[in-house]
């Protein structure tokens, strides 16, 4: 460490899909940096964003533990985001060479990088690299994905809130689908095209007593079509109402999308364009009802789970604060190239500790749901996995709002 | 009244589609025919169970306060619904005769009936056969729609939570689909095929210092596809993202649904069915995504906006109670043929009073947002929208979560 440390700044950026727990991992960021006394700057849209230039004095924008606190309800990625992948610095130094140059300019000895499997591996390339021209920049990761499928850590920030506003939707749709005296299906489709994890989730609607979905499509448990309609209709003779939670990348034992029709062409819309992924739930629905006969009803969440921040738990923006404030420090400290991570000490009482991965470990790494957490049929999940991820959707959050609509802090 | 009026029952049914506080309703009826010392029953999927002799003792299902909050948490129709139409008497009297034996039978004084335009023509056929008769037993209607359509009244219960739902997501998905630096629109569907108060409420997401939708299209007025695209287009030269909250009864001058191909030919889908009306937001989504050559993101709140409980509005869960017992306190007192209303005093402080009105004037009525609050363009709603819409939203709500997820009265 160098004589000037003490005036090193701090750059944080966010990427890839936004979450509700993304800005308090930005929140914790910014507290461990003004701890060590360094100020602190942002990147607008990600590395992208950066090196454009386009930097934030997030001392100015983030003034006092006020804007933090409104930080904190506010959903999406505050500093906006972006989809980049950087080139192999042995095809393309240039974008490297550039952001070094604008890191010394602006007097940065940690970037702090907060995003899924890509920004890790963006993280680990920049690491790398810096390491070998002999630049003293330390750059580390910050998890962040709904979809709960970094490898090297126990569960990601964002996970957690999102599962909780899936339980909680389940829960609530499930009650609107069985006022009726009739024979009725409904689907929900939960977003995770590789990583059933979320869709695992709407399990957790059963946490208050209530109701958990009779049928769980997960892309880690490919189901074929016969199967998924023996099963429900043999529920409907029980029943009135079945719900069905489809992972949006649920797929079929030779490797198709339920989303395509079974022949293996892909369904086309009335415009001859081909269906999103995003009509899994549709699919499903339209299977079922013209299989059984019954009355079906297709509900996606869409991204609205990603962004539903006045459902957040409290857990996972407690977990997201620290893990952003860790990976700072650690960056403060003089070590690059790793993640901060969570390690599960026990799940009942729940209690889990902060830590650092190698973040090369974790670049476009995906984690599934593990093939024992789910049932022999394939069609749901085990109480292995209610009891990882009950304790994810707690911790109730006290809510700042103003006219009946959640504050969030002003875009910058 | 007779003498044995001290024990005359009251019998309470739900119909037509759930909201977030028809069980808010039901709560307050059954504590008002308590405070009266009237015994209390419950139909079954409302009249068609009723007619199928389905009534349940809600002195023994409901024993104490704390089933009633929890009830008043609790979305969808507890009792369960129906969509039932009663013939007209003059032409099959027997399901009139049939139900004032039954009520006869069981004691009931009074019934009261939660639901929205056909449950008011029910109530009113009802009260009008029993009249004529001479039957004793007193009809009287509670109102319930998120859609806010029914004449009488200033507003409904349930439109203020399913309001300020709207208005919560508008509000967290406009951030969401903002982050990116990238030219987008993000299109809401809401629902109301008649009547667009709460598509409009989508303007009330700016209630806390945010971003209100930039274009707002309403079944009350029609907008035809150029002007649509051209507005959109303009804000795209400001602006990165632009948001649209749109009515699934979106339409166009002539007449056709916006969900529509704009030749007036129905869209069918891969399977050759007729698209249904719930792809408004989708087929907006494809217009303005190969008019404009942006990317497009087309989100449907569906059925979760009338059962998200978890975000219901205080006063509107008040209200709605109040509204419960006005209805039951009316019948016990000897009227019939009424529907409890509410009556607004004044807008700021916001101030209503519960009344009474005729329950014929109410049936089969729709209430439609007024043209001159419609601004010229005819997509969007001026500040007198928003001093009429506004304090409907308000109200936190202490909600019991348990295990992370809302706790519910346990299904009957």
């Amino acid at each position: 460490m160098t004589s000037c440390q003490g005036s090193e700044a701090v750059l944080i950026g966010q990427s890839g899909g936004p979450t509700a727990a993304i800005n308090a991992s930005l929140a914790g960021a910014v507290e461990a940096a003004r701890a060590a006394g360094a100020p602190v700057l942002g990147m607008r849209h990600g590395i992208q964003g950066a090196l454009a230039g386009d930097l934030v004095d997030l001392d100015q924008a983030l003034p006092s533990p006020l804007e933090l606190r409104l930080l904190r309800q506010t959903p999406a990625s505050w500093l906006g985001s972006c989809r980049y992948k950087l080139p192999d610095p042995g095809e393309d130094e240039r974008p490297y060479q550039g952001l070094l140059g604008l890191l010394s300019r602006r007097h940065v000895g940690v970037v702090a990088y907060a995003g899924g499997n890509d920004s890790m591996d963006t993280t680990a390339k920049l690491a790398a690299y810096a390491a070998r021209e002999g630049s003293g920049v330390r750059f580390v990761g910050i998890p962040k994905t709904i979809d709960n499928d970094l490898p090297g850590t126990d569960h990601t920030p964002g996970f957690g809130s999102a599962a909780r506003f899936v339980a909680t939707a389940v829960s609530e749709l499930t009650l609107d689908a069985d006022v009726y005296d009739l024979k009725n299906v409904l689907v929900v489709e939960i977003m995770g095209r590789d990583a059933g994890w979320l869709a695992a989730s709407a399990c957790l609607a059963d946490a208050a007593g209530g109701r958990a979905p009779d049928v769980v499509l997960l892309p880690e448990a490919p189901v074929d079509d016969e199967a998924l309609v023996a099963k429900v209709a043999s529920l409907l003779e029980r029943q009135n109402t079945v719900v069905v939670a489809a992972s949006e990348g649920a797929t079929r034992p030779d490797g198709t999308s339920l989303a395509e029709a079974p022949t293996g062409g892909a369904a086309v819309d009335a415009f001859g364009h081909a269906a999103a992924l995003s009509g899994t739930g549709r699919a499903i629905a339209r299977l079922l009802g013209e299989r059984l006969g019954v009355k079906t009803r297709a509900v996606e969440l869409s991204t609205f789970q990603r962004a539903a921040s006045h459902c957040a738990a409290g857990r996972d923006l407690d977990e997201a604060a620290a893990q952003g404030g860790h990976a700072v420090a650690a960056g403060l400290a003089g070590q690059t190239g790793v993640m901060a991570c969570l390690e599960r000490l026990s799940d009942a009482p729940y209690q889990a500790r902060v830590g650092l991965v190698d973040v090369s470990q974790v670049a476009n790494g995906v984690r599934h749901v593990p093939g024992e957490w789910v049932t022999p049929d394939g069609m749901g999940v085990t109480g292995d996995f209610h009891r990882y991820a009950a304790p994810l959707i707690e911790g109730d959050v006290e809510l700042l709002r103003v006219g009946g609509v959640p504050a969030h802090l002003r875009a910058l």
